[in-house]
């Protein structure tokens, strides 16, 4: 799958996915992230890099905060940005995907953000479209969301300098998780000493072996001696099939305290992709308090986009 | 309340309430407006004051003309605007307005504009956000709408030269409405000779005195030697809690005619805040008469927009 | 109708319909287009030829393809475009068309695009607006759509040299098409040698004649020697009126299949002015094969709508 992304001279084209990248590539994005974040808290808040491009942010699932940094990230880098909620737009005239796409090919578009609830529909995309234009994955179904993964390495980075030393957990139904998925890819290409995915039995993914992670179905356990807890959004449509307790059983036995905080490093972050169902998975006085960093995690998605966005629309002149 | 409003060195930090500010302040906002007015007539329709800041329109309620003229006016400016239709997105997933607000925040953003429909919300926010944000209040339940009081008198001093000369009426539903109370406070703390407010006992305030305005029950009276007359747009809300007679019974009593409007100055000029409801609070003849200065009003949004907006984000600077 | 459009000077001051219009006007605007095609070709997106104005996208009718490419244009022309969906706005509060529209005047605005479902919208609202407003049709009813059929002027252009030499077919609901009736317009300006139509006898117009074209209901015989093949789009609205067979029928009958389309010249070309019913007025294998030029239209959208924007706003300073 990795190969779609890369051009032959090893350059990203699309960014889809994770997986199958190199180490060196993820340490250029969070550089670049880095460089960009520097020139915003300058006050420079608009660089010509992409002047004159034009970007759709083409959201099949609706997500204000993903599409908001997208397209902040867009407008300081000087390229215009049309949004479109494909809901309620063309295909209410019955006009197939494809023949959308193609439409906004033809609309002298140069980059496409997909958010999409299918799992693998920006890879379609991706393989659909003309040679110059660039397809970033903003969420696919359980698949993957790269940018997230990403501005989560660039945040951890920040926080904590050296990757090889750091034991992370991630808390929650991994299984359904895109942006679990795709953490668990970045952590292991920049090297992490270990990651730990904690959760119910139902909601951990069979192939945790293969995945090169340490399963814990006992919070306290599994937060022994952590640098940097991941918690996940609980998806409150999987209650309902009956794969997790009450949120309030689920709160109890996996929600993060005060008390199972203390049972991390002193110095460990606390990070959620958001949005929180505080006192689900997460209590206030953590998601608020001096570990957490979920806030900047925000803050760090305008940053992280711009360099993806920028080495895609860079990679074809270079 | 103000205080909150007001840095310690005496600048605008906020735009909430026109509520204990200070004469010369209003009238350095409606200076900076007819500046802004001037340039915009001489075709130069873009000014580098907020280069690279983001402002958000978080519209918890639904308003074009509101939201479409912030907009402009940021764009004048040359900021980034991002409109936010809060029903619609992120609350759907269940986030509380305090996540939602700081996420906003996290992303950036030099500036919210809130309108919604509980009084005191803007007041909750910008007690909320971060030093450098500042907030506009855009319209708050029945409270305040300042911006809009502001165009109005701006519109007022084009007309007429000197304040302290002129008799206001305003004609409806006082009770409930924030723009009226907005302008009373203006028209006060710009001392004009008289306030008088005229509409069925069931929607004028309890508290008339303390407001320094005199109160009519007879329209023929209330219009007598006036020099501005400003209708409120009846809302039919209220109309269904019987507060209300008819639309016909109250545009025969309250309804600005040719007939009423020859009972005031013969350069009286009439002004509502739209939208109008035509045949209920005003004749057609009068809203699209000679003295009618009601789509002025809609012009003058944008400049006086622009002057608080470049005087909020200055004043951090100075 | 046509003097609306033009000033006394014989310049264009709104765009509402080719019906009238002269071939030097029609030629003009290809051959800008032309030029912004070109520029937009050596990646120079952005002309600074609007720069300061606004201009209003006022859909009172859902059009995805249409909305962007305007604003797109409108972009690439520096200009500032509002995006104002009717439906879901002012008219709620119950405010009249001719309230909203003054509004929107109000507000600075420089030109309206106006997409609406009844025939003469655009028309009614370019006599009502202020002097220095221009007005372009983006679609009324069953009327006109005047800048698609300069996109399909332009792109026949592309490929065909001379008009005069041309025989063109237009298939399928004739009757209800605002598209062919501005089609057929243009290509008469334009002096093809000529137009055919071809469909049942149910959605022909009646007076056919007198629009200068030939009629087929024989799609077979229609398309021999033919140069350029424009297919309509079917409105399944009007196949529950009975006034159409089944789709199926149909298809049978009047799509075009890569055998029907031997029956032209074999340099034949295919149009469409999208969104595409594949297996209803065309297969496939014809929308997306080598004849096909579907997908430049979207593309010649831009330049055409650019042309027209820049034309109108001309040529009030010149």
């Amino acid at each position: 799958m990795n190969s779609h992304q890369m051009t032959n001279s090893g350059k990203l084209r699309h960014f889809l996915t994770i997986e199958g990248l190199k180490q060196p590539l993820l340490t250029k994005i969070i550089d670049r992230a880095e460089l960009f974040s520097n020139l915003l808290n300058r006050n420079i808040k608009t660089i010509p890099l992409l002047r004159g491009k034009t970007i759709f942010n083409l959201f099949f699932e609706n997500s204000t905060r993903t599409r908001i940094t997208f397209e902040l990230a867009a407008k300081r880098l000087s390229a215009e940005i049309i949004n479109l909620n494909i809901h309620t737009s063309a295909t209410s005239k019955g006009e197939s995907l494809l023949d959308t796409l193609h439409n906004i090919e033809a609309m002298h578009s140069d980059m496409l953000i997909i958010r999409h609830h299918q799992s693998g529909a920006a890879e379609f995309i991706a393989q659909q479209v003309s040679p110059h234009i660039s397809v970033i994955n903003a969420g696919d179904g359980c698949h993957a969301h790269p940018t997230q993964a990403m501005l989560d390495m660039f945040t951890i980075r920040r926080h904590k300098n050296c990757f090889s030393d750091l034991r992370v957990a991630i808390v929650g139904d991994i299984l359904h998780s895109r942006v679990a998925r795709s953490q668990i890819q970045a952590l292991g290409i920049l090297g992490v000493k270990e990651i730990r995915i904690i959760g119910p039995k139902t909601i951990l993914p069979a192939n945790s072996q293969t995945l090169g992670v340490c399963v814990y179905h006992d919070m306290e356990a599994g937060l022994e001696g952590i640098d940097v807890i991941i918690m996940l959004r609980l998806q409150y449509e999987r209650m309902k099939s009956a794969l997790l307790p009450s949120a309030r059983e689920y709160f109890h036995c996996f929600g993060l305290t005060d008390e199972k905080l203390k049972l991390a490093k002193p110095d460990a972050i606390v990070m959620h992709p958001g949005p929180i169902n505080r006192g689900v998975e997460i209590t206030s006085s953590v998601a608020d308090g001096p570990q957490s960093v979920i806030l900047e995690q925000v803050t760090h998605g305008i940053p992280i986009r711009m360099a993806v966005m920028s080495m895609l629309l860079g990679s074809k002149s270079e």
